[in-house]
């Protein structure tokens, strides 16, 4: 099968880093396309980035339905477009916040998120609560780094992300640690090798979920809601968004 | 005061008819700008309409930054981009059915929402859920039309309308209907003298609500989630985007 | 139009601030009637309080209907009689409790409650949670401060306002002040100038929803719960509260 | 033990059948006072009946007090003024909503309530949620019974409400049913007979958990919220009301 | 009537224990009949120890139907297999958790569980929702005392428990105590008056309520979920709980 | 990989037909073990027939650990002994309702379960609040169908199931069905291919979820509530349940 997982920022270190993560677990018969949209934000740190990530997205989406892609993952933990991409797909999207939330409601009682800017913690919260997650989420703590410092070589990114998954432990009574950004990916296995606690980076968690129902044959359901958009004219320079009917 | 009221999409019959419903119950000292963003789809139907809704809807409110607007109302009930607005803007963003559904607890004990298209019920159930109002919120009915049908004038629009209101007050136990369209703003009056029950249509309670808080002096806090987005680059058809630092 | 604020205890010295506070914010061509009643308590601490202030403020409602007033707030962030209240009236009523917090999520991602005496918590969270503002309300927190101390000239109430509310950006990780008691009403202004936060008034933000509401001919349904009681005798000292058939 | 039972409204007719109903279920030893306030209204169906009957109510709990009660019981489906009559009593106090509602999780997954007025519905699904019993509650149900129909020997009171308690099973899928007025407490055990569930009314219900509470030396906590209210000036027809220092 | 008090483990000097404070509390004409199962588990600390008390447990509750009980109270804090007992029960059954946080809640605003090893917080907290008292529930604290240690005479377990319950007053904001474990049924008073603010004993507070339930008549609902189990084969070790046809 | 389903009944027509499924949709690389216990009910209709299962289900899991088993499933649509089960097992365990209901939830707005009997509707909506997905959950439906009548040939099983199924689309405005038992997983391809939206057996979809844990190297949190449980002495028939120190 094909997955496409969609990094909807456009800095491609962390698309291949995600990529790597992604192949990393996938199944032998699984081909992973990792890519960033042709259009958008350098990296995801508000609403307004997240609405401007979205459009080059849903390019990305269009055009995987038109590769007869399987399944995708859209790799920002804000979950950016999920319900849109989920119109234009006809196989299942799942976005890493997502993925990691549930996985972490299977292994453990509480889950304590750590990410990037504190100003991004009210999505976070928002998206626990939307996804029913709420009551295994303990709470949503900030390391205050930009997400473009976790691709900085000599960054002490994952000294400070280690020194508040601590707190989170201490403090939180959570037994689960999920992490709060693509761009943590490939920090997972050690950081959870340090804490003794299971940690859980949403890019492989979403990847083992699209494959799963990948193989289960289930898709995204076309009645109601999650139907494919219908078709009409759009404006401007994004005219080239109208769907054909 | 200057208020500017977008509606998301771009058929300027309806913006046109949205400016008018403002105009109609604005202070005497206020000004109503209402625009269509110069790029988008022509009506919104779907999750997808939204998400490709938002660019234009972003660059009407940078717009109205620069030329010193006081407050917004996003005149669309899916409410699209109402965060990453808040961002933006200094002072208030105030979507239609947020405006609605909170004017509608405030004069009954619980409300049915009257709809276009049966696919957008599952948004503004949750939106109720998002703003609190979910405990209001009786139930939400779609009266199977399409959004431009309401710009038609021959259309029977008004007939369906009117006997899908009929239907929630006698099945639902609510006492409030809300409107769930901003092209539904100009029944407003008709429906509610029809039903003898009150009857809210969004735009003009959310050029109420932000007249009042402008008035008030109360602007969108800047400390925490919705402070300005951080500058970066954007790339691709949106490179217009980029914030200035 | 006119608009009848009743300060539902009997210390006409904050009833005039109120009063004065709600025309520096009222429309030009408002009149405001502030006004307490002549039966109840002195201040307002304890639900005893509240439930023997209720009647005189149904008094003041039942008086407002013959005076054809055409809206209501009720000053006192217990927001006491507030249904009962709706029943009498055929305009719109609004607690203070109820503006400010709906006001404060429409510009904040989280509020903070700071009030008087802690045993009045209760009360505010049971308002938040009754309105759907339960979360967007990070804490309610108490100054220990008696009401009648806010009349007091030369007492250190603001101070302790101001120290609380700081401590309340800082623990709680909220970005707007609610203030929880209508005589914090003219302090609103120098506590916001201090944070550098919005802080929100009930007493101005209910005359302001008021207004809205009257202007866009919005009524208590009279449908329903809210419908007016039926007639029926009362017995000993509230006989005179029998309502005409 | 000495328990008062407190029909806020005053028609003495249901005051004495309360009295007997609970009195047929107390404890050898208890003695029951059933009284009716000297004030009020002589049957409660509206948020304005409920307001004006809490300062008889709470006049009674005063008296009781004085006269060293052990436990009180608020005998009305809305449980007026509950958390004032906290307050001034030392020991406990139930309101037969809050008995009923309880009483009925204890035996079964979920109950349905059958009550007089459809205009009641709101506050007896207010309760619930307050209680923490919405989650038990199917649904509220109304016979549009007037409360003093129930007090008329030849009235069909009862016909309707074993009708309506049987749709309520066949529809809400329940298992329980939950009187919804104090004046049912004589039908109680016709009504379980004729439909072979439990049924519950509040009065006995209340009474017993009084007893219980009492039993166990268990008072109304005076730390916070519940505390005695302050001691201050009360005006008008309510001076009678300032509690003592 | 005829209460059987069944402590789900086979430690007899607690289940002695817990006999004495429930005969302390009963009426005059009620038996306490106090057991421990035939098999299963010294202590339950841990979801296993729950599960495998279960089965003793209804095999006490299947001869309790042969002899004639009319109520029973299930004493472990966990509430373990109350359904399942709810099923085979004509009869009211009562867990300790269950009848100690609705007594709770009539009595204050908000209390703290206090209990034994920090593991058992998360089943403590799922009861509390599941019964609807989440909202009343501050907080659940542990002691991290091993149950068995509340057997020991020479044990600091009372001190223990005094100090956490102090913190949980300073700190949680509650008004009052439930104990969190059927050992420690006999501290109840003592902790009490140590505090000076109401403490709850499930073992005492249950057997209160199936004595109510018990002289209501009110029997656990046979229509829907608690009717009696379908007989039919049980294999291997279990084979004699086959329930008769 | 090794992963072992067991179906917690003693029927192993159901326990063949639940491995044949897993089978089908397992891993290339993956041996499915799917036993029934050695003591316990022949089907699981009830609380008390599922509080027996768990014990032999325990059995399996405790000689699974022994077997160096990588994870497990629970094959039955009430999920008994779950957390039990996680806290001895150190991989991950998963039940098929748990499966079902997250899966849904991930390709479509709400869906309805449709179960056997109408006594277990209330086990799946307590699990489905338990598990955050109430709000995904349009309804619970239930065939009035034992659970071993899908084991009989000639049973009219499917197309009560189908019907009952259509009924849900039609009233509960769902988009994905979840199919309420273990015995119906060779039904899931039929029903879909009949329906026209996804259908989600629980047993395939936990077995993969399963395999995507171990994939991901996640497995139960052995900090806090599902740590090992402490070794003790078990009394009587149970003796074999002690765990070694």
């Amino acid at each position: 099968m094909r997955i496409k997982i969609i990094n909807p920022n456009t800095t491609w270190s962390m698309t291949e880093k995600i990529g790597a993560c992604a192949r990393a677990v996938a199944r032998p018969g699984t081909q992973i396309v990792a890519v960033s949209p042709a259009m958008g934000p350098a990296s995801i740190e508000s609403h307004y980035d997240e609405a401007l990530a979205v459009p080059g997205l849903l390019q990305e989406i269009a055009a995987g339905e038109r590769d007869g892609i399987d399944g995708y993952v859209i790799a920002c933990f804000g979950d950016p477009g999920l319900k849109a991409a989920r119109e234009l797909a006809r196989g299942p999207v799942i976005g890493i916040a997502e993925a990691a939330m549930h996985m972490a409601s299977f292994i453990g009682s509480r889950f304590s998120v750590v990410t990037t800017l504190g100003r991004t913690i009210g999505q976070a919260r928002h998206l626990a609560e939307a996804y029913g997650m709420e009551r295994f989420c303990a709470n949503v703590r900030a390391c205050e780094l930009p997400v473009l410092e976790l691709e900085e070589p000599g960054s002490q990114a994952r000294e400070r992300i280690v020194a508040e998954c601590r707190r989170a432990l201490d403090e939180d009574g959570s037994d689960v640690i999920v992490l709060g950004c693509a761009g943590m990916a490939d920090l997972c296995e050690h950081v959870a090798d340090v804490l003794g606690v299971p940690v859980i980076d949403g890019v492989t968690a979403a990847t083992q979920l699209v494959e799963s129902l990948v193989a289960l044959r289930l898709r995204t359901s076309k009645r109601g809601e999650l139907a494919r958009p219908l078709p009409k004219p759009m404006a401007g320079l994004l005219e080239g968004f109208s769907l054909a009917r």
